[in-house]
């Protein structure tokens, strides 16, 4: 079976295939578009309650044995001092070069017992160092599930669900039949569910805590019924697909750079045993505006994603030395668009006319147009950061875009999105051809705060940074 | 188990009832919702060619026996004078008041076999008829795909797949291995699928000649892969459920109407027989901003739907009296709404900005809120006709619905559609909290003709209606 290594010296451009990648759209498996409708499930996680089902979409890695810590430990910009069992955290792996592989969740489940749970490329990563590293860990992988299953039955190890919200607390307490100790946000605890003692962990939305819970897959329906029955009187909502992908763009997570395999000798050995066929090669995809031929381009480092915090330097990591050239530099850091109402209605009106050419399509509530999205964000004519995950939020009544900006671009600045791809757009699938245009973005926190929004309609006319 | 007559009696107003259903929303059950993008599925079967995936959202009744034929006479308002096995039709079954209960296909598969395919509103009252009128039929059933099998296995009885568009022919025949006799619109044969002899149904779009085909559902994968492997060349693509509704705006099948059961004395029996929680009653909605209390309002004869030269007089059936009455008088009629470009951009624009009122959420490329969607379209303050079921056709970059429309009113006519509900909207899940508004609708014909498109740019400014 061919590997990615093959396929990139086969492949006269990586950025070239990545961006032409006919891997087709993106589906969120097995979860239903919408329950109510995407609004009413946006709007209860703001108001009510809402249940998550994160069963299907991500890949989930076991990793038992005494080399379990060594293992994350060697691979993780974030500190292992202080991680006893029953804590988690989010993990970021980076290469050689300092750049971000991916991020993901990492549960000490028990003494010598890690899970990590998230998307497929640090999945790899970390499975990749565990099978050839040396380390005395066994591993057993359970893999994203399919995502057009049709009408076959899907299996997966475990369950796993949010319930989240402002009402999600006193739920969780019905459920439980009686308190719960509040223990602290991504710290282990267990609750009863319907009879059965289930481990949860500390979560949170927009302040409010939450809890996820996971186990056993053949008990999937039971808990989710559970805790939906006990919800109801609180206006619970089940959440669909279409609404799920976007609570991030409230919440502030960029769930999609590029991971950083594609060069580097150091990243060779990596490459020969990753697929061609995998996420990282013709599963995958780069969309947006942002073009250049240097697929380094495309990578970031922990500090630009905002997980500058978790980089310590208390022990050895891959990455640590690039890591610690940079660290005391000015950084790119995360923020929020929020997109100008007119240049959106502006695409889509570019739809609803025959005639005329058409801007490129803006997905409602999520615009996940390629696995991996960098739309260039222009302050003047100069390029000044990424837009990478793009969305409606009902609740903000805002279409918003998670990305970086250069260090010296302010919350409030109002800056250029170049929407869509030069020259009629690229052969992705999801690409209709489309003329590239302009949407002015105004720079906000992430996550997006309230103060934002009741300032909103004062800062398009007030904030405009000197070109 | 309660059934609708119960469930009527019990409550104020029909109408209130199926307006605030809490039955959420739709889905196209199974069919992932895009495989390339719902806009190249779209240019497909106008441009190459596409495989609809038919199995999962319709429910099948066959039935065997010596009266099936007098079954289904007793029922249409459809000739059976010249129908010999391996025909198809349309099959409209209407109310004793002669208003519709729905539209299935009815295929002749053999002496004393009949299979009818459809919404389930006709399923239901074919097998009522079956079960009580006295028939010498065995029927079996076979319903839709649940809505949200989750991670659950689906099992039908039949695959169903359709070869549209320009291509389609040239796929089929290279899967045949030979020329595919051009047999008659609506007429069956058979041909070879990968060593399968399979039956099909001459059927078409657009002009281009194209075949539904099914079989058992065991082999459904098979044939599936079968007809796409031959169809790559071909340009073809499968379809998502996110396409596949709106291709009938193109069509111009109204697939919506109310069935007329919640009156009628004569009608009472089957109310008693249908269960509460049906299509009929808990299971079903209707959208729109048209109000009346009396449900009967909602109903439509098989004229207004386009089926007049369906209607026979040349047999007894269930409402022939009601539309011997009416069969001479001028009727409603159907046609395409092209929406005003500038007012669809409205109602976005209406959700991108926090602060300001929205209207009522436009979904692209299907606006599907309700089992049974009508709108109020007038002309100036008069009440002329209904919305009926609206989406987005790429191929023809027009916001589009199907309706009917009065007599008097013509081709070209600029009329106004109230988009949104009255006093912030009804309590649907599927419908937020809006203002009601006003959407300019250009008539046009159904099936929406090239014509049209060619001259829309003109015949919004000339042709304006005398109020």
């Amino acid at each position: 079976m061919k590997n990615l290594e093959q396929l990139l010296r086969e492949t006269d451009n990586t950025v070239d295939m990545l961006r032409n990648s006919q891997i087709g759209a993106y589906i969120y498996p097995v979860v239903p578009n919408e329950f109510t409708s995407w609004r009413d499930e946006q709007w209860a996680w703001r108001n009510t309650a809402v249940l998550f089902d994160q069963t299907h979409h991500m890949a989930e890695l076991m990793i038992d044995g005494p080399d379990a810590l060594k293992l994350v430990s060697h691979l993780g910009i974030n500190s292992f001092a202080n991680f006893p069992v029953n804590r988690a955290k989010q993990f970021v792996p980076t290469s050689y070069s300092g750049h971000v592989i991916g991020d993901v969740i990492l549960f000490h489940l028990a003494q010598n017992q890690l899970l990590i749970v998230g998307r497929v490329p640090t999945i790899n990563w970390v499975e990749f160092h565990g099978k050839t590293g040396g380390y005395n860990v066994q591993m057993e992988r359970d893999d994203r599930s399919p995502a057009r299953p049709g009408p076959k039955a899907v299996f997966r190890k475990r369950y796993r669900y949010q319930v989240q919200g402002p009402n999600a607390w006193k739920i969780l307490e019905k459920v439980n039949g009686g308190p719960i100790p509040d223990v602290k946000f991504f710290t282990m605890d267990a609750i009863n569910i319907g009879g059965r003692k289930v481990r949860c962990l500390r979560h949170g939305m927009s302040g409010a805590p939450g809890l996820e819970v996971w186990g056993p897959y053949e008990e999937a329906e039971e808990i989710r019924d559970a805790i939906f029955e006990a919800g109801k009187e609180f206006g619970m909502r089940l959440c669909g697909s279409r609404a799920y992908a976007t609570n991030t763009l409230e919440s502030g997570w960029i769930p999609s750079p590029l991971p950083a395999v594609y060069t580097d000798e150091r990243m060779k050995p990596y490459r020969e045993y990753l697929p061609a066929v995998g996420y990282e090669g013709l599963g995958g995809s780069i969309g947006g505006s942002f073009l250049s031929k240097d697929i380094e381009d495309y990578y970031l480092t922990p500090y630009e994603l905002g997980y500058g915090p978790f980089v310590k330097f208390d022990h050895d990591f891959v990455g640590r030395e690039a890591l610690e050239k940079i660290a005391g530099e000015p950084h790119r850091k995360k923020v929020t668009f929020a997109w100008n109402a007119d240049d959106v209605a502006k695409v889509f009106r570019s739809f609803f006319e025959p005639g005329i050419e058409n801007y490129k399509y803006i997905d409602v509530p999520n615009a996940n147009y390629a696995s991996a999205n960098y739309d260039m964000v222009l302050n003047g004519s100069k390029t000044v950061g990424f837009s990478m995950f793009a969305g409606y939020s009902y609740n903000e009544r805002s279409y918003l875009s998670l990305g970086i900006v250069d260090p010296d671009i302010q919350i409030g600045d109002v800056l250029t999105l170049i929407w869509g791809e030069e020259n009629g757009g690229t052969k992705k699938t999801t690409v209709e051809p489309h003329k590239q245009t302009e949407i002015r973005v105004k720079v906000s926190p992430a996550p997006y705060s309230r103060e934002v929004r009741e300032n909103y309609a004062d800062s398009w006319r007030t904030r405009q940074p000197a070109e």
